[in-house]
């Protein structure tokens, strides 16, 4: 069956303002999505709020099913919080490092996760070391291997982005999750740029927690994200922040945690954000995971063919399977200008600053980048209008 | 002048859906809150979620100085996070504590406050203790003087919450602040309910940081809450979880953090609520807070005065000040039936357990209450309708 591009565009209102490159940004909120985010907004305003969570009960509920299918977990493992890095967050803060405990991470790490890592190892005497790449600039398995050792006592968790915020790849977290699994190591995925874009499996991947958010891939709303963390593992972690949410308070001394992932969560939340999360994963799941990638994969490998021939545009992606994401620089044009230049013809696109993966693009003596991502609903002709404007500016 | 109960009620569309008696849960938001909060989340569906940021910077910025006008501080003293729970909870976690180093809190503390002081006194040897009630009911000034003692050495924090989540009392903040500032103590005052009810100045309260929600007695959206810290005490504070937002990774191996209160935040969140919030703390101010707390007062006397002298009906509001928080059973009936009965007729309400105030509640031998909650768009004749609805359960 060809992919029904009409029916994407038309479901998707921002379409007919902008051209929408930013989708590891915000993505576009697909018609649906927004309203059911809109209406149970309206219906707090009627009702009130506490009362439209009993309305909505059987639909708030179902956002945890969402995510239990879309990732191929349980219920009960599931914590939606306010945003990925929260839900990042209340993963690696949970988990009780010792003076010398090794936490392995990837060179393209994002600056939020290594931010925490050096908190964390400053606090604890934990270490941070990050895995060479291997000659695609994905993590290496094979170096892995040989920091892992024979015997390995001292790493207490791998911890890898899924797709790097810039760059195009896709790390082998399945692999590496072998390896995890064989040394008995903790293991956390970030799935925020992944999500939505590709299907996403935790038992494939064999992670023990894995975080993602709702606005990027997913299509959802702002001020979203949720947290897996695998049944076996939750009494190995306790979350850094406990309200009565998380745990209940039962004596004057004594509280006790919830028995499944919510304890990452806490009581106020965002209920219209939660509405149209699960709403964006049920359109996610209508177009279906493998549809999708398949035809974001398509339109990338478009966008960097036509966008590489261009004089001065040099396209720094790596990775042996590339994503949506396409990072480009253009020989004398500063990327904020180019996203201004860009902006005012209605095209969005991000800047990747050299803050945001350090040690990456430090290691390509990169300063920043200008990144175009591409979503299923972005079309051939965008693709075209693109590359002509970019062509427009040199 | 008096007050324009009609043009207030014109502004809330649930008026006309519902006598809302939970406002102390989560109020119904005027229509300009709830258009500007829709307005933004269609904003970003048409543009794009960054790119909707981009457009809307004035006014997320001005949301900053509508919290600096309303709690009398500086902008750069502001964070606006997801709720007050992580609001309370960056400045209470960010406290380094060491063994022997006392928590000193209020008897009618939150279990959310609660289970947080229990949690870090287990993990670093702090102690909580809570300082007993005046004959009021609020907390005694007195007692917590003598706990200072002399020359007191180990009180680490003194936290209170202004208003406690029932029993309709105030606490004495501004006398406690005066002891606080007096021995050098730090000082953490809980606002969830009291913002947006009644007039308040960090200034004149003397507290070091502040916590308080939107969605409550300033009809904000959920998922919004703010957090004051005083800009002396900023480098005393290291936040529990740190990202890109809070700090910026500047070296491999070192990160710098924000010199204002959002290393308090994170950098993805609920924007659409964001500016819903300065609408409401906007259109709070319009109404003036002298104004509202005044009319609150009175309509909260009314109901009292009413209830009472109904058979069974006890209410078991204490303190020297009384606010909008109505807390009262009525004898041979379940709290939650109750609520039930009430919600069939449209009159909602919330139902405060044990476990939510568990050293008050089981203080005062109660196991749940009824919890009413008036703000200034409430009629009085709602408060006789609600009456009458009470009496014909009996």
């Amino acid at each position: 069956m060809p992919f029904d591009l009409e029916r994407a565009r038309n479901d998707t209102p921002g379409c007919r303002h902008v051209l929408h490159f930013n989708n590891a940004g915000s993505s576009l909120m697909p018609q649906p999505v927004l309203e059911a985010t809109i209406a149970h907004l309206q219906l707090e305003a009627q009702i009130g709020g506490y009362e439209a969570v009993e309305a909505a009960h059987a639909v708030i509920e179902h956002s945890y099913d969402a995510v239990a299918t879309l990732i191929r977990c349980a219920r009960d493992e599931v914590a939606i919080v306010e945003n990925a890095t929260r839900a990042w967050d209340m993963a690696f803060y949970s988990i009780p490092f010792k003076p010398g405990d090794r936490i392995l991470t990837a060179i393209s790490e994002y600056a939020s996760n290594y931010i925490a890592y050096l908190q964390i190892a400053r606090k604890t005497g934990a270490v941070v070391e990050a895995i060479p790449n291997d000659e695609h600039g994905q993590v290496s398995v094979e170096a892995l291997r040989q920091m892992l050792g024979e015997r390995d006592n001292h790493t207490r968790l791998i911890a890898i982005t899924h797709v790097p915020t810039n760059g195009g790849l896709v790390n082998p977290v399945a692999a590496i999750g072998k390896l995890a699994r064989e040394h008995g190591i903790l293991y956390l995925v970030d799935a925020c740029q992944s999500i939505g874009q590709m299907p996403i499996d935790v038992n494939d991947i064999g992670c023990d927690m894995l975080s993602a958010t709702g606005r990027k891939y997913l299509r959802g709303p702002r001020g979203t994200g949720f947290l897996y963390v695998r049944r076996d593992i939750l009494d190995r972690l306790e979350p850094p922040l406990l309200d009565m949410h998380a745990a209940t308070w039962i004596a004057p001394d004594r509280y006790e945690m919830r028995p499944d992932a919510r304890r990452f969560e806490n009581w106020e939340t965002n209920y219209a954000g939660k509405v149209g999360l699960g709403v964006a994963i049920d359109y996610a799941l209508q177009w279906g995971l493998d549809d999708t990638w398949r035809r974001v994969r398509s339109l990338a490998y478009q966008l960097r063919s036509q966008l590489s021939p261009l004089p001065g545009v040099i396209v720094h992606d790596r990775g042996v399977i590339q994503c949506g994401i396409v990072t480009f620089t253009v020989e004398g044009h500063d990327p904020q200008q180019i996203q201004l230049a860009l902006a005012q013809q209605h095209i969005n696109v991000s800047v990747s600053e050299r803050s945001g993966t350090l040690l990456d693009m430090d290691a390509r003596g990169l300063k920043s980048m200008v990144r175009a991502s591409v979503h299923y609903y972005n079309s051939e002709e965008e693709v075209e209008r693109f590359c002509a404007a970019i062509a427009g500016l040199l």
